[in-house]
C-alpha cells in the first residue's frame, strides 16, 4: 500500500543482499522510520519487541530471520537452532511455526553450501504468496460489504476492526483491511471504527495510520465503546483478522476481540474473521489449547506518545505501585463468528466451513 | 476513607465558612492536590472538568454549589438560575438533578435572607447522607463476597470492577467498593481486577490509588481483558457502580460496563451493580430513554501522564488526523444484571426487583 505516494510492503530485501528492511512499527504513527535487520538474532528482537507484528508479518520475518541464520551457518544443528530461536518469540500466532516448517521443508535437502540462496528464495516465495493470499481475502470480502452497502441508499457501511489487522500486519493488503480498502477503492461509501485497541494501541496508532494514509474514511474509539455504537445501530459489521484458528472455528486474536464478538452476537452485527490459510492450525481441536502470551505489565503501566515538543516517551498513567497483568490474546469461541474470509472464499465459522474450503485438510485436521 | 493514614472525604467545607475544599481528581494518582471552590461557578468548571465525578460526588458538588450561588444572590430568580445552570454541566447521572431538586425542595419556602444558610445545610445534610448510603450498601453487599469465599478455600474472591465507583466517586466508602473494603476489613480475602477505564483510566488512575491506599490486593488490566479472565474462571464476581437506573433495571454506566455484562453473562459470573437510591430515575421507563453524554475527541487522542523526569504533561497516542468518537456511558439491558445492591438491601435488575426494595415508589415509577 502507499505512503505518501510511494508503494510499501512492511519488509522487503536490504540492497546488500545480505539483510532486510523493516518499517519499525513501534515509532509509528509518530514517526516513520525502518530498520536494516542483518542477523537471526536482529529479526528475533523484531519480533519479540513488536517492530514487526501481526500473524502474516511475524511469519514472513521468521522467514527471512532463518535465511540470515543460514547465511552465517548453514549446518544441520544450526538449521534445527534457529528455527528452535525464533519459534519461541511469540507462542500464539501459529504462523510464525507454519513459516519456519515451510523454510525447514524447503531448506533441510539442500546440502549445506546451497540452504541460504534456497532459504532467500523460499522465504521471498512466502512474501509474495501473502500478498496474493492477501489480496484475495479482499475479493472475497468486498461481495459482503457491496450487499450492506446496497441497503444503506448512498451512506457509507460503518465496519469496525480491532487491533490491526492491515496491511501492517501482513506484507501487503492486510487480511481484516484487505475488503475495506477493495471497497473503498471500487467506489463503495466505507467508514471504519478503530479500536484503539489497548494496551498497545495498535488501532489508533497503526491502522488508524495505514487507513488515513491511504484516504479511507475512519474514527478512532476506545475498545470500550464498541458495543455501544453496535447497540445504536452505528455498526454494519465487524471483521478482525486472527493470529490462530482451531480446527473447530475458534479464533484467537487480540484481547478484547471476545467482548466484541459479544456485542455483534447480542445486537445482530455480523462478525467476520479474515484469514489466510497459513493461520489455520489444523492440528489444534479447540481455542482451549491455543497458548495464550500474556506480556510485561509495563504495557499496560506505562504509553508511548508524542509531547507537544515533538519528542516522544514513555509515560506512566497508572497509580504508582499497582500491579498490572497483560494477556495479549483472548478466544473467541466459533459460535460467535458468522464466518471465515479466506483468500478461497467465505465460509461458517465452524470444521464443515473451514474444510468446505480446505477440503485437501479433511484427514489431517484434529 | 484513609490516605497516608489520614481520613479524607471528597469534598467538605472550607475553614473560611465560605468555600467547599475538593480532591482535584485529574490530578490523580500522580498529584494529590486539593482545590478551594467559592463560587457556582467553580463548582460547575470542577463538575464539567471532572474535578470531581461520579454520580453521587457529582449530587454532592452541585448541592454546596447552589448554596455558594444563594450566598451571592438568593432571589428566586437566581435561584432557578442556579439549578439550571449547574444541571447542565453533565447529563447522564441523574445524581445531580436529584440533589438540584433536593435543594430546591428545601430551599424555596425559605425567604431570601436565610436561603443561603438553609442551603448550606441541606448540601451538608445531603453529604452526610451518602456517606451512610454508601456504607448500608457495603453491608448489604458484604455477605455476597463472605458467600463467595466460602467455596474458595482461602484462596481470594476476584472481584472486578469497572471505572472508579469508589469513595473518590462518592462522600466516602464508594458504591462498588463499599462491599469490598468492608469484606477486606472483615478479613474475608478479596483480590480487585481494575478495568483501566478508558479514556480517562478512572480504573488505572483512581481505583487503583484508592485500593492501594487501603492496602486491598488488586490488579489493573486494560479493559479487554476481562472477558478472557471470566473465560478462565479468574473472576467470581463483577461490582460497578452506575450513573442512572431506569425504572426498568437498565443500567446506564461507564462506557465498556456493557461488553463487561455481556462476558459476565456468557461465562456465568455474577454481574452486580450498586448504587443510592438517589440513582434511580423513577422517570425514565427504560435505558433507551437515558441521553448519552458525547465529550470531546481530545480525551481519546490524547493522554496525561507522569514523565520519567515527574513532570505531568498530556501526550497525543494517535495517528495525527485522524478524528475520534467519545460516547462516555452506555446502558446495560437489566436482563444482563444479577442484581442490585442498595442501602436497602440486594434485589433483582427489573421493576419488579426495585419496587420490592422501595415500595413507596409504586406510584410514581415510570
Amino acid at each position: 500500500m502507499k505512503i505518501d505516494g510511494k508503494a510499501f510492503r512492511t519488509i522487503w530485501p536490504g540492497d546488500d543482499g545480505a539483510s532486510v528492511v523493516i518499517i519499525d512499527q513501534t515509532k509509528l504513527p509518530h514517526r516513520f522510520e525502518t530498520v536494516t535487520i542483518g542477523t537471526v538474532e536482529a529479526a528475533a528482537h523484531a519480533i519479540l519487541t513488536m517492530q514487526v507484528r501481526g500473524a502474516p508479518l511475524i511469519g514472513a520475518t521468521a522467514a527471512y530471520g532463518l535465511w540470515l541464520a543460514l547465511r552465517r551457518d548453514a549446518s544441520d544443528e544450526a538449521l534445527a537452532a534457529a528455527i528452535q530461536f525464533l519459534a519461541k518469540q511469540r507462542p500464539t500466532a501459529v504462523n510464525l511455526r507454519w513459516a519456519l516448517e515451510e523454510m525447514r521443508q524447503a531448506v533441510a535437502p539442500l546440502a549445506p553450501e546451497v540452504r541460504a540462496a534456497g532459504a532467500f528464495a523460499k522465504a521471498s516465495a512466502i512474501a509474495d504468496d501473502d500478498v496474493e493470499t492477501c489480496r484475495l481475502i479482499g475479493v472475497n470480502g468486498v461481495p459482503l460489504i457491496r450487499a450492506l452497502a446496497e441497503r444503506k441508499a448512498g451512506k457509507p457501511v460503518n465496519i469496525l476492526t480491532h487491533c490491526n489487522a492491515g496491511w501492517l500486519a501482513c506484507v501487503d493488503w492486510g487480511t481484516a483491511t484487505s475488503p475495506i480498502y477493495q471497497a473503498h477503492d471500487a467506489g463503495i461509501p466505507v467508514h471504519v471504527w478503530v479500536d484503539e485497541t489497548r494496551p498497545r494501541n495498535q488501532g489508533a496508532a497503526l491502522t488508524a495510520f495505514e487507513l488515513g494514509r491511504h484516504g479511507v474514511p475512519h474514527t478512532i474509539i476506545v475498545d470500550n465503546a464498541g458495543g455501544h455504537l453496535m447497540q445504536h445501530g452505528e455498526v454494519d459489521l465487524c471483521i478482525v483478522g486472527t493470529d490462530r484458528v482451531a480446527a473447530n472455528g475458534d479464533v484467537a486474536n487480540k484481547i478484547g476481540t471476545y467482548l466484541k464478538a459479544l456485542a455483534a452476537h447480542d445486537t445482530g452485527v455480523p462478525f467476520y474473521v479474515a484469514l489466510p490459510y497459513s493461520t489455520i492450525d489444523w492440528t489444534v481441536a479447540s481455542g482451549r489449547d491455543i497458548p495464550i502470551e500474556e506480556r510485561s505489565a509495563d504495557e499496560v503501566l506505562r504509553m508511548y506518545g508524542q509531547h507537544t515538543d515533538g519528542s516522544i516517551a514513555a509515560f506512566s498513567i497508572a497509580a504508582s505501585g499497582s500491579p498490572a497483568a497483560n494477556p495479549a490474546f483472548d478466544v473467541t469461541p466459533a459460535r460467535l463468528v458468522t464466518g471465515f474470509i479466506t483468500e478461497r472464499g467465505v465460509a461458517s465459522a465452524d470444521r464443515k466451513g473451514l474444510l468446505s474450503l480446505y477440503p485437501e485438510r479433511g484427514e489431517s485436521a484434529a
